[in-house]
């Protein structure tokens, strides 16, 4: 067992409502005792893989040497893939629904050595029914890596290169500047752009927003004071993205934005 | 202290808008510096005894052997006692107050070996008022409990059997099928029902589902993918139970259906 | 390394809709290992400095020894200092923005031994914008403190005294009684009141309330199932000061009130 690891960080969309959180928990205390379980998130949309492979893609960079376990998985108990994936030659494992969930993450660190389908009942649960892969599949995976279990023991090899890709939509060049998306609405009603400052560095600031009939001038900013109040702003956020803001307020709520809606940039 | 337990298992209506389960945190890694707490569930609906008693009660075959802390205590401040309850032949212990919070979880975990209530305030916090028993009584009592002091310095022997039984609602035979009720709406919207696949085995399917004036032929499946768009499942979910489901939508939301709603199962 | 700490006791308005308070969680673990984090409270309402202030304040007396991390932070990015402040001759540092949010707790702690200014970015994460300081300064300060790092290398010190002072109001004496403030509506919807038992002790029982054009008389009670249905009280809460409450119910909804509220008590 000279593979062991201390850590395993946690995403899903089970919510904080019930007690799903708390039995994967359990049931990682049970087969390995010894780990620190990090929860990232759980309030990732229900359902949304697209927003759970964003969430993990922005934190994997800071989560310790280890195994993550991320389960958003509208498809469970269905034909769809249950995957662990290898990276960093051993030093990382990633545990869940083969559905682009992982695919961001896994490339932000470093792609994928090796990949197995999780179809060795031996490392499960017994199950009362198919729907809870978290608690049944997927967690107990993730702490008999933890202790140490060979990747190949929990099924057979898939070839990487086959694992769903995540679908990350990429802004569009036009006449007058960038067609953007708002990828992320945050806690506060900041609304990340798919868009970073340098690409828009050389265009100075304020520059010209339309958000449908909207249309604005926004200054690029490094912080939320600086917007002034009652102003809208593109602040340089904490990953180097663009995000619509106000001072104090929910750019998503005053503005009326969200999650996929089209935002045009144009230099002023 | 031959009969330290190293996790406490920790479910209440606190919510996490406040510092409530942090304060409890806090307070046991005071006493009892070596013990991992373990977070079941604190959004159980605020004083709701019942829900709280269901999620403990579908979480206890999870749980780590140790101690469970349960407060959802609406009675707090009053005559009704505060308990701590052995199961296992000192395996485990649940600490809480004796309103039928505890009870379905202790069957499960094999029935009460023994009850002390807990009236030594030499192993409670001083108090500023007595609103706050999770903090004042709850948590230090397990925390010494995790240490290892044995249970009867917490206070009296209390008979098990005089020990407040849970309220869990049973399904009724009808003249052409069941009548059930649904016992928990979980955070994606599907609405468990207190009946289990066993019960309808033999029924065949789609079964005739009656929920006040709408009436609908719900096929019985095992994942959520099945269903089908716009369409409405009895789904055999992680417990074994049918949980009325849609495919990626809420259940509860677009039927308009809650706990405690009669639900009427016929063969079709 | 004489003067390491095993635990960062964490709290902020990041909410647990993103994975800030994950990524937090996995920038201490990858610095300080050996730390436990304490979750106070993440759901401090947005920018809400005094909320975060009162909500610490209260929970710092059950806090273990060691390191607090704080951050409700609207002036992220801006010319506000962030600082680390030295308690119980080093037994005790708080992390955070100097903008009010740590004075109060400080004050509980024993007031400020020391302070230094956080500006020496050796101890911070390289970022790529500046508008998420708990990540990229806060929390690596607070492990590196944690590792035994000294208080000086994190910053040239600052006069405690020239730390921004928190803004608590006090309750104002009138003709006929005194004047209130609603400091907090509890996830249960209870309302405290800038006012302890303390003071109006001799007062008797009930006690005349006037909130607006509400009048009403309320008992001082010392529970919750003592208001009786429909019935409206002053409870002394679990820090011994008074709050409007109601049986199961929540105060702030039937009446229609919130934090900011001017609440008149008056002897009956």
């Amino acid at each position: 067992m000279n593979n062991r690891h201390t850590t395993i960080s946690f995403l899903s969309d089970y919510g904080l409502q019930d007690e799903f959180v708390g039995v994967v928990h359990a049931v990682i205390a049970e087969i390995a005792p010894h780990v620190r379980v990090l929860d990232i998130n759980h309030n990732v949309p229900p359902y949304d893989v697209r927003a759970g492979a964003m969430s993990l893609t922005r934190a994997v960079q800071y989560l310790p040497t280890g195994i993550v376990l991320a389960v958003v998985d509208p498809g469970v108990g269905t034909s769809r893939r249950a995957v662990a994936i290898e990276v960093g030659g051993g030093r990382g494992y990633f545990v869940g629904p083969d559905n682009g969930l992982l695919s961001g993450a896994v490339a932000m660190a470093g792609g994928a050595d090796r990949a197995v389908e999780l179809t060795n009942a031996e490392h499960h649960l017994l199950a009362h029914g198919a729907t809870f892969a978290g608690r049944d599949i997927f967690a107990p995976v993730a702490a008999h890596l933890a202790n140490g279990v060979p990747l190949t023991e929990f099924g057979p090899l898939v070839d990487p290169v086959l694992l769903t890709p995540g679908l990350i939509p990429l802004p569009q060049e036009s006449a007058n500047g960038t067609q953007c998306e708002i990828t992320w609405v945050d806690h506060y009603g900041n609304c990340q752009l798919n868009i970073g400052l340098d690409d828009v560095r050389t265009w100075g600031s304020p520059i010209k927003v339309t958000i449908g009939e909207t249309v604005r001038m926004c200054p690029v900013v490094d912080n939320f004071e600086s917007i002034g109040t009652g102003g809208l702003a593109l602040v340089v956020d904490s990953y180097g993205m663009l995000a619509l803001a106000t001072q104090r307020g929910s750019a998503a709520i005053e503005i009326g934005i969200g999650v996929g809606d089209a935002v045009s940039l144009e230099r002023a």
